[in-house]
């Protein structure tokens, strides 16, 4: 019998993060595709939208004025899901019902005043602000003393429900830590204290090594597709050296962040040659005012498009169900990634 | 201070069936909506069409014909992500890499000839048609040695990857237990050794008792929003007897499923007055040959739309990252789907 190969065979890889398993199948890629088809993202937009509630100056809901900000800006989420005044409250019945009330706060980050811009159009030292700002917020939110965990995310492109095309984030804090980076606690924490070492220094310096799934490396970060991808062109920026959240990062070590995430964004960019959508976040550690050396901090990147700017992929019924399952292999989609041109397809 | 509410203030609910958790924020549908807008789904559609590939006597990929079948219809996926063909395989590298084949299969069910019907269109009895294949089809299927988990699904609209819009569903049958069911797994069990009854079984009797979150109830299954329902209009039809799979059903409880599943997908489409899109898919006990009578038999649904027919929730950014989150509560959403004609509106 033939040998089993990654890029003809389904098979299961293990998420070394967090425990949880992908089913890989490489054939699937030869079937046609007669469903959903979205509209194309409009691509062209004024550096200044009257209508924008996140361009400088304008009015945003509930009356609050914009300040003229000239590079980036945060303020509260005027729609926040997690609020910090609320009662205390538990509700247990049984082993089957238990609920508890959650305290938190909700905030908006925008990346730059420029309405038509985004990440991977941004000059890398004013992407450098945007880290710098989420290293302030991470240390004054997490030191509030209701703050467990603290959650940087950005939404982009209206496919991944971001309801407005100005380049933002999101950063959310709360009471206890979510169900995603606790699963990622368990599988570090069970790491470090068998090596030593983190779980993810280990695997950068596998991966550096093997550079099959590399995408960008510069002194400080490297930007990889990880062996367990679930979505398919998935990626995530990890630091080289091992440090458990932003404000441990140097000047350099930021300035590098911000260097990997343009990079890596460009790419995403051409790949399709289309402004690329994702929900990208930071996992870092807790902020529960333990020191928290197995925690690696790393960005993951979940991008929606399968086979061009207008298929996606549906993580939907047997996803749902049973079980996260992708097509093209993560080495395929590496080389993919890695051997498009490195200038925007805008700019040539 | 006030009092906690769950209508009124943020939340944490824990699904007691899989051990995760689900931040519930009913004050957020204030939001107002300048995202994405959905198009809505074109209504009418012929009872034959020449052109799809799951009509009866019409051409498949591949050069197959299907037959002219009168009711339901089954066959092999010609796009399987599962083969029962492929040489075994590992890979294992330290702690951090591992990859094995997974051999299975994909069907694929045509729940009536006619395609412009759907479920909730389709009479009784020849919904029942549809459940007795998946009996005869679970049992089948799950006999096979290096079958261990049998997968029953349907993903309905567009909108959640349905690539042709004639009603069927989709079966995939595989060596290992999937991630959602293998944590539905450990929780029975927890609980069937501790209480020696099945989870649900204990959860459905609290449920018809306190009547808040159900919406369909016969002789023998019950519909209901669960307390810890993630999607805004998730669901679960539920056995009240404790059966572990669809070979353990009798005749009269075939029917009652058929009926509930009627039922449920009727309030669904009155809903919002379109044909409601969502992934649905039955959980019941891995065909390992052992007896499992800790796993009790359900079917989710879980329905991407939120605030109309052309708005839905976006589990994205802080979902994908941290936690699942929904805006309206479990309480919430079964009132209204409660209060809904019992009749289609197509038919009124
Ligand atoms: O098999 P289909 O209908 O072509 O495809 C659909 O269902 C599959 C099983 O949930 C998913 O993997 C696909 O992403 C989705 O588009
Ligand atoms: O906060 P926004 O951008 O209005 O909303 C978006 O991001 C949130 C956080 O990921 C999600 O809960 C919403 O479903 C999504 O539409």
């Amino acid at each position: 019998m033939e040998q089993f190969e990654f890029t003809e065979h389904s098979h299961r890889r293990y998420n070394a993060l967090t425990g949880d398993w992908v089913l890989v199948s490489p054939h699937r890629t030869k079937r046609p595709w007669q469903g959903k088809v979205e509209k194309p993202a409009i691509e062209e937009r004024p550096k200044y939208d009257e209508k924008c509630y996140l361009c400088p100056g304008n009015e945003r809901a509930g009356g609050h004025d914009n300040p003229d900000y000239k590079d980036v800006f945060v303020f509260q989420n005027d729609f926040s899901a997690l609020v910090p005044d609320i009662p205390e409250g538990n509700y247990t019945k049984g082993d089957l019902f238990r609920a508890e009330s959650e305290r938190g706060f909700c905030k908006v980050i925008c990346f730059s005043p420029r309405h038509d811009l985004t990440i991977p159009e941004m000059e890398v030292e004013n992407i450098k602000k945007v880290v710098d700002l989420w290293c302030e917020q991470y240390k004054e939110i997490g030191s509030l003393d209701y703050i467990k965990h603290v959650q940087i995310f950005e939404n982009k492109g209206d496919i991944m429900g971001c309801s407005n095309p100005h380049p933002h984030g999101q950063i959310w804090g709360q009471y206890s830590v979510p169900v995603e980076p606790a699963k990622e606690s368990i599988k570090q924490k069970e790491y470090f204290d068998k090596h030593g070492k983190t779980l993810l220094e280990d695997y950068v310096a596998d991966e550096l090594e093997s550079g099959e799934r590399i995408l960008v490396e510069n002194d400080h970060f490297v930007a990889l597709v990880p062996f367990w991808a679930t979505w398919p062109f998935e990626t995530m920026i990890v630091s080289k050296r091992a440090v458990s959240n932003l404000t441990q990062l140097t000047d350099d070590e930021r300035a590098a962040l911000a260097d990997a995430y343009k990079k890596l964004t460009v790419m995403y960019d051409n790949l399709f040659e289309v402004s690329f959508p994702y929900s990208a976040g930071i996992h870092q550690a807790p902020t529960d005012g333990e020191e928290h050396p197995e925690w690696h901090l790393h960005m993951h990147f979940y991008p929606p498009l399968l086979r061009s700017a207008t298929v996606k992929k549906f993580m939907v019924g047997y996803e749902m169900m049973a079980n996260a399952q992708r097509d093209i292999t993560a080495e395929q989609a590496a080389q993919r990634l890695r051997d498009l041109p490195k200038v925007h397809y805008k700019a040539k």
